[in-house]
């Protein structure tokens, strides 16, 4: 199979059927109209082999899933609807002729369907060992503008989706040596799989949570949101410093799925710090003037939202309430570069 | 420098100031607003080292110039103007740690100025050992819809901008140990840098079209467009193959330079085979209707174009004449998977 045959491929199963969609893939560039009253956003993700994933430890469709969710967790923090996607990928040439390719995308399509996305171009190149994958989407808001980092006020309450930690969690199991069992996915886990499962799936198989990035985008509830992608210590930092202000959370309001504290206990694992600093759970995290509290749905998608703590005037600092002290919160996530 | 910090220098440097720009560089996604009246495009270009530049040959302003002019030739080609960049790159640790991506910036900086481009986004990755790097560009059509490669009829006169073989040559020249004069740039080759560095910048350096595209996109002239990114054979097949029609282009009129010709002899190169198979020339092939022929210009921005051949029925497939013969031009050119 030639670039060219792949390519044909690809674009027989992208299936070209946005709405307003002109051109897919096949032509030098997708060619897309935009409606008038809404924004267009577009987020881009760089995966690479060996340091953001670990070819051993996953499956080709999960990494096909979780290359297109990592991109659309980015354009449910702006309170869009995720439209369009490209995806470039290099692989070693002993993977473009396995049936690695056809997995990875089957695992991206299913995603991209779930949540309406037609994959519209990318490219290939050829490495000369590690895997790359780089995973754009466009999305359209809801109301003009979208939802900031930069629009947190002091007083306005601090809300997460889901929990946190899991997907740390899930890391450490596989730093460990676990693996997944052959069947699992993420549609199979809550009936059927084991708890390990779980924790494994929300690190290999993260679920973006595009349902409550578009309520609150349509319903403009948030005054500011961002993603959980580098964990809440940095990501809350980074919500601070565009906004311009302080925050102080509960640490005994952190949601933690009994899994990772039961995990921390076996393991002698802190369960606050992977709640706190762990990356990749993909969670929504957003703050709300208090008059809007009460609109809030107890669920999307059955996504659960837990009240945080508070917006505070920048002085303060971003801090943690832990029974009767507070202390300062470092931002202490991924980075690539750290130390370096 | 940590990768905030990074993102942060990148920001400033971005200088966010396209209209239309709700959003660039900082928040989840970027966001801008398109105009009622044109249509947006997008491509995607993945460069890997060792396998679509090394680092030996290069410098990182030139690779950071190509990045960004290979992605603007996609917009070019569909006769579209370029309004928006993102950026992912992925480097090892010595890299990062180095003046490598000051310069590369730098080189991407100068080719987003020069034609208008906001960089708007991206994401860095580290990477064991090799530079991996994905460009996006958007841009808007001028009419609805823009150049697609598809809408070539037979009897349309086919024309190629500028000249064809220049970087295949560059590419031989490098690889036989040939190395760019220190100071050379595409701002210096036409005066003062030997007519060597002229050809390895038409492999470095390459400098888009943007200026054709936007003229055939905004006055209707082309029926279909591509950009010679593959070589002349196999994109004059893709833009065949989109049509459903054929070609037949006369040898003698390609477009060939006469330092190419001068160094084929010198090294036992074909020129017409260089001219033919060679990619990388990013120059843009289209397809005229015979009574909108008059309308070309002779040049734009000091680029000229060549009438090459005419569309033919597809039964008779895609041909080249030289001198009494005719043979059928099969897809020659780079394909990174080719015989895998």
């Amino acid at each position: 199979m030639n670039e060219f045959d792949f390519i044909a491929r690809i674009r027989d199963r992208a299936r070209e059927h946005g709405p307003g969609l002109l051109r897919g893939i096949g032509d030098d560039a997708a060619v897309f109209k935009s409606s008038p009253g809404s924004d267009l956003v577009v987020s881009t993700d760089l995966l690479v082999e060996d340091i953001d994933f670990e070819r051993r430890t996953t499956r080709p469709e999960l990494l096909g899933h979780k290359a297109l969710a990592v991109s659309l967790s980015d354009i449910a923090a702006m309170g869009a609807r995720p439209r369009w996607a490209l995806l470039s990928i290099g692989v070693p040439g002993e993977i473009w002729n396995s049936g690695f390719l056809d997995e990875f995308y089957a695992g991206l399509f299913q995603v991209a369907k779930r949540y309406g996305v037609t994959l519209i171009g990318g490219d290939t190149s050829r490495t000369g060992e590690k895997i790359v994958i780089d995973s754009i989407v466009v999305g359209e808001t809801a109301k003009p503008g979208g939802v900031y980092r930069s629009g947190a006020k002091p007083g306005d309450q601090i809300f997460v989706t889901g929990s946190l930690g899991d997907a740390a969690a899930g890391l450490r199991l596989l730093q460990r040596g676990a693996r997944l069992h052959q069947h699992a996915s993420n549609e199979t886990h809550s009936d059927d799989a084991p708890s390990l499962d779980y924790l494994l799936l929300r690190q290999l198989c993260p679920e973006p949570r595009v349902g409550w990035g578009l309520l609150i985008g349509e319903q403009q509830l948030a005054t500011a949101m961002i993603d959980l992608s580098d964990g809440l210590s940095s990501d809350l930092n980074h919500l601070c410093t565009e906004s311009k202000v302080g925050a102080l959370i509960d640490a005994a309001a952190i949601p933690i799925n009994p899994l990772v504290t039961e995990l921390s206990g076996r393991r002698a694992l802190d369960p606050l710090m992977l709640a706190l600093h762990g990356g990749e759970d993909f969670e929504l995290l957003f703050t709300v003037e208090t008059g809007n509290v009460d609109k809030l749905p107890k669920r999307v998608d059955g996504v659960s939202v837990t009240r945080l703590g508070e917006v505070t005037p920048a002085a303060d600092g971003v801090r943690v309430r832990e029974g009767s002290r507070t202390w300062e919160l470092e931002p202490g996530g991924w980075q690539h570069f750290k130390g370096l």
